[in-house]
């Protein structure tokens, strides 16, 4: 069984959910209270020393940081969403860099100002915010996908809090071609949400008919 | 031939062109001089929008990000620098990302406070730093080598930044286990130094003798 150490409102969390669901693969998860400091607690320090979530226990191995769970899964489980040979798994990886470095300090800190309430600076953040928004609207304009011209790993590292973007007071509706990419994802078989994305498509009434 | 979108003094192109020496790929060095500006022209913004070095062409392949090209060169010529299987793989991946975020968010911009006068909270990035260091020398003690046993494209890309330390102001010598690794990243075959980074190993005079 594999076991997340999680939190619902966490994006980065939420990325290994979504791949865990289209995936099929069941876990267990684990609730660490991080508005409340227990990531900071020493059981879970021994678990990620960079106090962290989320953290993925399969068996015997444990793995940190949202952007190598997703690759680790992938190469265990569904190896093309890791990208085939050299140029598709480099363009990938710059899109996981993008999700760790434009989108995690821009998107992710201006979201937890307005949620939590964080001391940073707000205009700063909101104005990387739009740089990378920006630069995600126009590569979108001329590829469905971020990479590979299909779903990867890329597309759930750069998803979440670019769908939450809203809750940092980002303008998102200004971003079609954003837009249109959130759909597809959400249109993905194995979709989940969380507070502050789209719902799943409606399905059909299996019952009725 | 290959063309690295290059600055000397850094540490991003440097773990590049570590690579590039150690592989023995010859390749031409493009300046671009980030301090006056020259990242953020239009021939530059075309060839990468973040406006960002390195940025490697390999014919008619463009790729930027200095942990995307690694994570290129090693699938291209040196598959193992990259790790064989889920856990090597995805273990790398961790320290790409403790490169890009924890090193990238500290020792990288406190070296760029002392060096360009960038402004910044140097007091929050030299804590971050000495963070980043602990966690660093705290996982050395227990490894010779950051992933898989053996030197990969984790150390590379974490060396740079970590050997240039002192540029931040930061007490590298606190921490001897790094200070062990960085002897034996120099003692690589193909390293190539940079200021601020020790010189490669003395080689026997071989005229001499």
């Amino acid at each position: 069984m594999l076991t997340l150490y999680d939190h619902p409102r966490s994006g980065n969390c939420h990325k290994v959910r979504l791949f865990l669901s289209m995936l099929r693969l069941p876990y267990e998860s684990v609730f660490i209270d991080v508005p409340n400091g227990v990531n900071r607690e020493p059981f879970f320090t021994a678990i990620n020393p960079l106090q962290q979530i989320p953290v993925l226990v399969d068996g015997d191995y444990t793995i940190q940081d949202s952007q190598a769970i997703l690759l680790y899964l992938a190469h265990r489980h569904a190896p093309d969403w890791a990208g085939n040979g050299a140029r598709e798994i480099a363009d990938i990886a710059q899109w996981l860099s993008f999700a760790a470095n434009e989108i995690g300090n821009s998107l992710q800190p201006a979201r937890l100002y307005y949620l939590l309430g964080e001391e940073i600076d707000i205009a700063a953040a909101q104005a990387k915010s739009l740089r990378a928004l920006k630069i995600l609207d126009a590569h979108l304009t001329r590829h469905p996908w971020l990479a590979a011209g299909r779903p990867t790993i890329a597309d759930l590292a750069c998803f979440p809090y670019v769908g939450l973007a809203r809750e940092g007071r980002m303008p998102l509706d200004d971003f079609p071609h954003v837009l249109d990419w959130i759909s597809r994802i959400v249109a993905l078989d194995g979709y989940v949400t969380m507070p502050g994305l789209p719902p799943p498509p409606a399905t059909p009434d299996r019952a009725g008919a």
